[in-house]
Parts: C-alpha cells; structure tokens; sequence
C-alpha cells in the first residue's frame, strides 16, 4: 500500500491510561509508512471543559511527553497543538459558512452528548459544541489527509466531513481529497471496577504507573465473586484479571484459563502474574518517560518544530482555498 | 469627550451609492478625535453569498477606494479587510465554545432574514449564518472598541456583544470593554423610483457617477403623479426629488417647495437644480479618486499598512485572551 496522510488527535486528558496504549500502538505502526499528523487537541477539549480550562496546557505537555514515551518518533511524524495552528481557526470559519445548519443537528452523537451531560446538570449546548464537527472537518482537511484511524463512534463525523469536502470541491474547485476511515481493532479494555476505564472513575492504571501502583490496581481488580476460596472453580469470562491477560499474558492465557477454572491458581497468584505482565509492558515506557522529562523543555522543542511543520502544509492548504474560494 | 477606541466595517459591495455618503460622513467626523477601525467584511459576505464569491475582492478595493475618496485617512484611521486578520478567526472559534446555541436562536433579525431568503428560494441557513453575531463579536472584542457606531436595525447584535464581553469577562478574566452603540443620525434616501436603494434594483446613483449619469438617473426619479402640466401645483412630500432635495439643495428648500406647490417651476427645471446640487457634492469625489486610482497599487498599500496596524492590535488581546483562557 502507497504511503498516505494520516492524521489523528486525542484531547488533553493529561497522563494517559493504559487503556489508550492499543491507540498508541496503532498510531507507532501507520507512522511506519505513512506521512502521519498527530495532534493535540486543545480547542475541542472547550467544547464541553470551557469553564474548567486551568489544566488543559499541562495536560497537552504530560500527554505529549506520553506519546514519545510510547514511541510517536518526532523525526517521522508531526506532532503539534491544535491551538498552534491558528490556520485551522480560519477554515473553521469558512466552513461554517457552506455546511447547511441541518447537517450537524442530525449528527447521531449530538443530542446524545447534550442529553448526557445534562444528566449531570451540565449545559455544554453552545454554537462551538454544536460546530464541532465542523472544527474536526477542518483539522482533518487543512493537511489534506487520506485517512483517520477512528473508532465506530467517529464513523458519523467522517462522513459529515466527507460531505463537507464534496460540497467545498464542487462549489468552488476540487482541492480536497475524501478521507477514509482507518478503522483500527482497538481492544477496549475496562477499568479495574469493570466499569469504562476513566481517570474520573479512578479505575484507571496510568501508562506511568510504578510498579506499586501496578500492584495496587491490579489488587482491586474485580473477580469471579463465586469464588470464595482458592480451590473452588473460576469463571475467567467475568473476570476483569482474566480480560487483561488476554491482552499482557497472552502468551499464557490458555494455560491461565485451565488453572482458574480448575481451581488450580488462586486469585492472589493469579493477580502476581498480572502485575509481573504489566510491568514488562510498562517499565520500558516508564524508563523512556524518565529520559524524555530528564530533557528540559525536550517536549516544548518537539512541539515548536511540529507546529513549524503543520503550519507549512496549513499555509499551503490555505492559499488554495483563499484562491478557489477568491477571497 | 475624551477619544475612544471605535470599530466599523461595512460588506463589500463593490461602487457606493449616495446612500452610503451619510454612514461614511459619519465616519469621517468620528476619525477626527477617536482611534478609528474600519474595515471591509469580506468573510460576513459569504454569509449570504458563499456560492458566488467571484467579485467579492474587487468589491473590496472599489469600495476602500471610494472610502478613501469621500475622506476616510490612512493616516488617522486603520483601514483593513477582515480577512487580512486571522486572529478574527481565532477569536470566533474561541468565542462559539461559550455562546448558548439559544442566545443565537433569539436574535430577531435571525429567522427573519431565513425567511426572506427562502422567498428568494435561496437557502441560506448555514452554520455561519447563524453564528453571525459570533463573528460580528470578535470583529469588534479584537481591537477592544469602546463604540461601534449602528443603525437602530443592528442592536441586537451589539448587545449580544456585549452579554459575550460580560460571559468572557466573568468566566475568564475581564479583558473586553463592553462596547456602546453610537446611534447616528442616518438619514435613508429612497432609490430614484421610491423604493430602498440598492445595487440590485439599479435604481441608485453611484457615488463616483458622472454628470451624465447623475443627470439620466435624476431625471428617471418619480415626481408627484397628479402633475401633468408644469403650472399644476405640485405635491412635494410625495415626490423624489424633494427628498434629494432636502439634503443636496437644503438651503433653498422652503423656496423649492413654495415654487412647486404654486405651479411656479416645473418638474424638468427642478430636476435640473438637483442634479447640479449632486454635481456639487460628487464632482470633488470623483476628482479625489481619480487621483487614488492614477496611483497603482495605493488602495493594497493603505490595505496592507492597515493590516499590519489592526494584526498587532489584534496579536496583543490574543495574548490576552490566550493567557486569560488558560490556553
């Protein structure tokens, strides 16, 4: 498959889970043969935290400084903020002025999110919050991009970002490609209660964890709650241990299996061994964190020279406009 | 009055008419003792006209020149096109992230102006469209503008403005004044056949017109219709040229409307003294901008000084805004 330009973001949550390493890990892999974009979005985290923005910055640096520990390699890829690019303010705006109102009141996940947040006596029904596909079309177009990798649930906006691309081409002149959805297996894993994994839950385990951190999640993991003593036989399918392994331990997992449900393993032991996993996992990314933050302002130079690099294209992808559009 | 910091734009339309002269007499009385910004609304345009944006920079330059030609001065005041300032952007993007969608739904002239379009079996309800306002914010919270001089028409939108200064300034930090409306006294001429003047009913009188033409379109305004012979006593209130008239040849006006209302001068004759009265005013225009356009590239000069001068006041409350948000 030819090289193709790829672009992808991810809110400032700050550090991140190990729920988000399959991401990651998907990213690392495209970044191999493909020209990739990856970006901090800082503008669309307004659109339901405007009134809390105090941590967003800090939470752009801990997350970036996460992604390189990860292994996003800023000599292949460009990293930036979104808000570094003021370019994509601009095709926001144009945009807003071609995209009938219609297309994103229809947009599935829309009323949902109000509805949501609502649940929670929080009112985010702003005009930014109802753009927001508009801002996600324009970061995906201003660097012309083949494709996203997205989940299902994005499925929606691509299209709508797709529908926005077709009308710019054929109102004015054909300047932008039609992105497609990379759509990843991304293993979904839960949090240590069995909920969504969510640092605003405290089930999460951050990508950073020390291993006693490692060892403290991993204790309050829920398991089969039909076995009460070692000897008696577990059911590996509702146990969140048990989902982990297939992922850190799956080497093993067969063997895993056989021994909890033949009451073989107790739950203490098989937790270890969990920990032991995740820790081969973790200490390297750990290790690499701690050379990356030993760098001072190592993060700040990765994001000034990939705000260089994404303004360039940005600019690029601007003059077209400005021309087709002839203003 | 001490001097204020005030902001006002205007939609390209390309030539003025005389209905544009008072608006732009106005603007020139406040560049003499105020920091005056004006600037020509190329991004408002695509508001409504997004699928014919051919003209839309031509506009731009015939109008600034005629700007330039009725007095406005580079040296007192900042004349810019909106879109020269990107930061207008920016802060529109910022600014939709804490506007209640329903703030926009209110504004009056909103569903009023869908209505008339949809007449027109135009479809204009577009994102943009309804974020109007949103944009008209930032055009005027970006240079921090005291005033912003409107007609009764626009005040909506300017508090609107203002409810945006106070959100921006609670949520954040109080960075905006709250602009006041300059209500001037406006006077509105009707087109020659009575009704609103406008480009596209042709029945205005450009302001750069020729004698010629000032004496063709004079002579096609609408006079009293129960006068079929010139020694029929006239009804002035009723007639065109009267309320021409009152503005162009307002100190012989009571022997004007004696002179009609006893038969004593015709219709033609009166015509005549108008169109010397115009003659009067727009001859000195047209001198003044036949100089601008004997100078090439004069009109993107004050254009691009403008641009600089309005940048870096809008760079210095982007700073602000950005540190205020957090962002």
């Amino acid at each position: 498959m030819p090289a193709q330009r790829i672009l992808s973001g991810m809110r400032p949550t700050g550090r991140l889970h190990i729920g988000h390493l399959s991401v990651l890990e998907n990213w690392i892999e495209l970044q191999k043969d493909n020209q990739c974009f990856f970006f901090a979005a800082d503008w669309h985290a307004l659109t339901t935290a405007f009134e809390h923005t105090a941590g967003i910055k800090d939470n752009v640096r801990e997350m970036v400084a996460d992604w390189l520990a990860v292994g996003l390699d800023p000599e292949k890829s460009v990293i930036f903020v979104q808000s570094d690019v003021p370019e994509t303010a601009e095709l926001h705006l144009l945009f807003s002025m071609i995209i009938p109102l219609g297309w994103l009141e229809r947009v599935p996940t829309y009323k949902d999110q109000v509805q949501q947040f609502k649940q929670q006596g929080r009112d985010i029904m702003t005009y930014g919050f109802l753009g927001y596909p508009v801002l996600q079309a324009a970061d995906i177009l201003l660097y012309r991009a083949d494709a996203v990798p997205v989940g299902e649930d994005q499925l929606p906006h691509l299209e709508l970002c797709r529908e926005l691309a077709r009308r710019f081409n054929h109102l004015y002149r054909p300047i932008f490609p039609e992105p497609q959805a990379k759509l990843s297996r991304v293993s979904v894993l839960p949090g240590v209660d069995g909920r969504k994994m969510s640092k605003s839950y405290a089930n999460d385990i951050a990508l950073m964890a020390e291993l006693d951190e490692i060892r403290g999640r991993v204790n309050a993991m829920i398991t089969d709650p039909a076995r009460i003593r070692k000897t008696d036989p577990g059911h590996p399918e509702v146990c969140v241990v048990h989902k982990y392994h297939g992922i850190y331990t799956g080497h093993r997992l067969a063997e895993i299996e056989e021994d909890c449900r033949a009451g073989r393993v107790g739950c203490v032991a098989c937790k270890k061994l969990l920990a032991e996993s995740l820790e081969a996992v973790l200490a390297p990314l750990r290790e690499r964190r701690r050379q990356i933050t030993s760098r001072p302002g190592y993060v700040e130079e990765v994001l000034a020279e990939g705000a260089r690099r994404a303004r360039a294209e940005a600019a690029k992808t601007m003059a077209m406009v400005r021309e087709a559009m002839q203003i």
